[in-house]
């Protein structure tokens, strides 16, 4: 019964028009609001909320441990930061095709402007993980994509169609058969995954694929490969899925054995960012200055 | 109404008596589980949950932008990761003494082992931020320490007086009054916060002060200080406050730039934490070990 | 940095025009989601969420116990519910302007159309409590107003200014006087507290008051006041501001105590809402038929 | 890695000697904590935090729309305002094994006393809802209820296993077979649900347990059964599991609709329960006495 009529969104448009458009797109990872706000200040258009980086952030596996609620707790915090939109990985839905309406309802609400599913079980687990996963059934995942659809509260939210077919070894024509059957359920969006070391089933994929609806690669394991190899097979969005937590990770690991080891920070406090910096990446001037304001405002008074 | 006899705790006993005890120690910042963690696995023994940190991981200034519910939650995530006790920063207290009464009965149920407040008014604003501070008033901010005392639910659990003091210019004078206040109102141990680029005001407090009630210092603004000097002035403890973050900061903007500037993460990939490192640092192995077990206690039946 | 210019919203405007007309208008008091939607049914054109029985809800006092965003996470639940207008009740603004400002971009965002804020201190105390109460600073409360208005996301929506004048004992002049300047600074209505058993504070209040900004009355202690007496001068809508929980508590003593001491449910249960009520209330129907209809959907593949 | 060690729990012993007593015992269900605490003050020794009522105040239908943090978050408003001990409805357990063992860790450390888990498959759906049912695999069900067991970190926490086998048809032997084998796998007590307007089924179930484990019946759809018919087939313990949320929704809705008919108060005002009985359901005196002690302390200084 609530008011829920799909209106424009300026976000969910600027998503859309990215990954539509034909030009080779980056999507930046980013697991709290400062990686957001950082991958935003080096020029990046739109953000990807990966659920292995935010459930890492909160101690806990990529196995749905976190509940969706949690997530877009987290998720919402980014989006409030930065003035790019966000894609939030919304892993196989979180459950059945009603709890993803819900989902994709208050999702809208928090400002996301697009997510992505993908057609595994729910608990998901992590796709690199080293055991054998199982593909949800085609029909029942067709369901949940037209399911997302019709509870979209804002006219251009994307949702993005993850296919896990080659990542549980179902090959090329199962690939083909559900990207198709997802776009058919309305899908805006194909995110075909792969955990080769080279890039050849994304390259395949992309040469047999014939409808106009664009593709997306997650190039975590075969990180060598050139934006050009993947955009002449016609793949024109790119997702750097993990790095700013796994560049956090390793910097934190340096500097926390460092101060351990020595007991000092006289060797490691010039080398960081400042506290200047955290100011800045808040806006901390802004607040001084309004509550200069305020004060002066109520001495006249 | 609730039962809240305080109990006995493993994490307060631990919290206590690495502050309580003569030798030196050493906190570490955690701003999120997966810091938590590599501090923990970097040996430290007690985990600092920094306002300024946490805030900014959430896009937010530390000025009680975030709800005291919103750090709690966070900080939560912390405790269930580590095996090490978590001393929480809670500003001014996020309120009057009812408003923290509510909030250390909540802490002491969510696992965290201490608490610190300091002497400011609600909302607080970060002490290096380039303004005017205002101290609370001595017998308010005397109470809400026995109030926090009051309603711990742990036997062990750890309520740290902070004096801004020497922050906002009251001077040695005035520091002691106000240490001696509130060791007096129940306070376990005393934080003294200067933003001098050298430590002599710590030196010079740590040399006047004769309760039997351990020192704590927060070296941000001096970070070359030597820890023997502390020591030798009657500091045993020692806060990094902030610099898990601050190398956070660095790494991610330097990878984000360098993804964005080259299209490419061929340079990049191989030079921070891999996924495996991720998978480890949440037990991922773990889970696909009972996952197995699960299922082969399945076909058993 | 936020996308955050202030955009159409139905709600907002519906909220607006019910509180701006000068047809006496009536909200029912809610403290969830299940009494929103009762009070929908019933014909109310426009809810109001009150800090005292949605703290009463969760065991706390309506001093501030709960956090704005626990409050808000509530009053979110009832905004999903109705599709009518929620007007929530935001105490004295949960800290200065700063903390505010976050809270009416968050409330803009999760479907709130309108706040009021009183002008007491921050934590607030109920106005009913036998307690001496102290007004805040007009200067100060004034600024809140503005950053409000400032912070508002959407085109419509409502900031309440509710002083506290009576109530503290402050009197007429001061009443007119802070009404007055709440209204320059841009409070969209007005809403005069008082804790006498008969109306005449707000009859007068409201024949002295010359704006064109409407006037709202809370006649929970003048309980047998005329509609027509208050809008004779010209208070133009009424708050019952929390019959819906009184009503709960009644009737929940009454069954439970009868539980209690019958160990029995034959003499109750025929006489409370039904389990299918329950389903009716919560549309579980609809989930049924979607249900068949994907079941049969699958089965078509 | 966290500290879990089980340890003794005040609460959750209550609640084991309650329901493991072979005097008859009732729990009262509880959806937010003016209801427990209202039960409390009846005589209620225990409560049961039932999903239907809990989720039907959020406005949602009893199908795992709310996720576990959220109604995990309400329960424990519940478990901090009472004095006795809250049984948890957990569903068919919110996922897999894992999911659950999470959950059941956050429900030990935020107060809950015991779980109590359904053999129905994610997300479950109200047995009473006019919808086919689908049985959990018994030896999948049967590992949830070892997770649980090998998590929970309070030496009595309870962990009920509830079959469903008679609300899906599937009969007495298999209820008996899902029963044993759960006992087998760990539960503390069986909950045999039946959706049968006559006590039959429980009856017959109770005749044929031979297992030294006490049985609980729900007996909502046969409310006019005799306490003594239960227990001397076996049953010892009865839950009334939604009639608090029924008693309130019929008084809502009554009161509501005479507001709106009536445009005013003043014939239902003093029929319902006063702000004063708020103020005693929620300490308010405590509060006020506490801050005039404050006050009287600060004077003295």
């Amino acid at each position: 019964m609530p008011l829920t009529e799909a209106k424009p969104d300026a976000s969910a448009s600027a998503l859309r028009h990215l990954i539509c458009d034909p030009e080779m797109a980056f999507l930046m990872e980013a697991h709290n609001a400062i990686s957001a706000r950082i991958a935003g200040e080096a020029g990046f258009k739109a953000l990807w909320a990966s659920s292995l980086t935010i459930s890492a952030s909160m101690g806990l596996r990529d196995a749905n441990e976190l509940t969706w609620t949690e997530s877009l707790d987290l998720v919402s915090a980014m989006v409030d930061t930065v003035d790019i939109p966000v894609l939030m990985d919304a892993d196989s839905g979180y459950g059945d095709f009603n709890i993803l309406s819900r989902f994709v309802r208050k999702a809208c609400g928090r400002g996301v402007a697009g997510i992505c599913i993908e057609d595994k079980l729910f608990p998901k687990i992590n796709s690199f993980a080293p055991v054998k996963q199982t593909l949800a059934d085609i029909g029942e995942f067709s369901h949940k994509i037209s399911a997302a659809k019709d509870n979209q509260t804002k006219d251009d939210f994307l949702v993005v169609a993850r296919t896990e077919a080659f990542v549980t070894g179902a090959g090329m024509d199962a690939a083909l058969e559900r990207a198709n059957a997802y776009v058919d359920a309305g899908a805006d969006a194909v995110l075909v995954q792969s955990k080769k070391s080279v890039p050849d089933e994304l390259v395949a994929f992309g040469n047999a694929w014939d409808r106009d609806v664009p593709l997306i690669a997650v190039p975590t394991t075969y990180p060598d490969v050139c934006a050009e190899t993947l955009q002449n097979a016609g793949v024109t969005n790119i997702i750097w899925a993990n790095h700013s937590m796994r560049a956090s990770i390793e910097a934190m690991r340096n500097v926390t054995k460092a101060l351990f080891d020595q007991r000092s920070s006289a060797k490691i406090s010039h080398n960081i960012a400042s506290i200047e910096d955290i100011f800045e990446l808040t806006d901390m001037k802004d607040l001084l200055v309004a509550g200069e304001e305020q004060r002066a405002g109520q001495q006249d008074d």
